[in-house]
């Protein structure tokens, strides 16, 4: 069944927010991708011209990345790159501090380490060596910050088992991954990981120092260990101006 | 390097924020993975007794959950669930129709469809046959609605062997991917994804039919055919409040 004919791209009727939509799109993935080396964006004239738009959907289009403080005007020097966002893999179980380390030195915050009773939500997650559900879990509750600036806000629950040999070591300076990799006998499988958007609370916002309302990616990641058993549940905030999430995918 | 002795978790210190916090998060994924198959959370006294929570910090966290128009509260009934998420699988590259199937009836508004001269920046992203960036892409622009319901706003362009063909389908049942493996000689291999958060700009929201503000997946795709050719890059907004995210990932 042939679809009816549809408006085309240069349709006039196509308004100027879809047009600067498209135009924005592009030129997020580009200032991410480091295209404008010297961090200057090309002018709205020569913007315009190279995607076939209006000056008024070009500068539409700078609105919208303005506001994802992604590029800032300056006065008569036009359009510049202002934020940085680091790219955290999906495709192989890594901790922030490996998959960051050519970026600069992640340090941990510790906000709350300890031994604690998990909610019966909780527990049903992860498994004693023996099989059942902890009594008790390792929390440990991390802002984690690159070069200075907050990044993440990690909340994470451990079978007892694998959590307690970490209490004692340097959740500053070492991803949990590493420690437990480092410090137990036990060596990491997989992980199952959910990514949803949600807006900051107020109270997440003034931790991670971004507004409130701020978009954020939040991911729960159940890690398990090379046997299968699942030891590791962590709810993890990451800054949206400051992170994103990057894969690979395979049809079959 | 021990760590310095950390706060624990019962510590008096540790804020009614930073509690409604970790109760938010554990009862968020209780309410997308269906664990209240009634739709009526436990009580708040029976919440805080299982987070080992104030009643205060279980309301703020309620008041997060229903901010996020997750659940609301019913005068009378108490707390009960008011959003549903849809899971879209990040391990292998699928169709939103595909991976939806089971959840619903996905129909496409198609908001552009035609042969456009591309920018720059998605030509070079972009190969032909011949191994050139493309002097012509198919663009495709589509509202994505599952059981009526905005989910995503699409922006697709595609190389003009691949997408062609597709121009003369039923764009508007049918997702692109099942379109090219059935219309053309074309099999899909895998893709590159990048998922940034965002905040929805207001026209964008207008199109989702969500608040301006509102919290937004934002999905780049780069899709290429079984012989490594990339053909089709993809500019995904997801409703942060209706789709989640969901994949696998491995240690080695």
């Amino acid at each position: 069944m042939p679809a009816e004919p549809s408006p085309s791209l240069a349709d006039a009727r196509r308004s100027r927010a879809d047009r600067a939509r498209q135009v924005a799109d592009v030129l997020r993935r580009q200032v991410l991708r480091g295209a404008f080396a010297d961090g200057l964006l090309p002018s709205e004239e020569k913007l315009a011209a190279e995607f076939t738009a209006s000056r008024n959907a070009v500068r539409d289009a700078l609105s919208v990345l303005v506001a994802e403080g992604l590029v800032t005007r300056v006065q008569g020097t036009g359009t510049v790159v202002a934020g940085r966002k680091y790219p955290h893999g999906l495709h192989h179980l890594l901790g922030l501090a490996e998959t960051l380390r050519e970026h600069g030195e992640v340090v941990n915050e510790v906000r709350a380490a300890g031994s604690v009773t998990p909610p019966p939500a909780v527990a049903a997650r992860l498994r004693e060596p023996g099989g059942g559900p902890p009594e008790t879990v390792v929390y440990v509750e991390r802002l984690r910050r690159l070069n200075g600036l907050p990044l993440s806000l990690d909340l994470t629950y451990l079978a007892p088992d694998v959590g307690g040999p970490l209490l004692g070591e340097d959740l500053d300076h070492n991803d949990i991954f590493a420690l437990i990799e480092a410090r137990t006998v036990y060596r990491l499988g997989g992980a199952s990981i959910t990514v949803e958007a949600v807006s900051a609370d107020p109270h997440t916002a003034a931790v991670l120092e971004t507004p409130a309302g701020a978009p954020l990616l939040m991911v729960e990641r159940l890690t398990r260990l090379d046997d299968g058993r699942p030891v590791d549940l962590e709810y993890i905030r990451l800054r949206g101006d400051r992170l994103v999430l990057r894969g690979e995918l395979t049809r079959s």
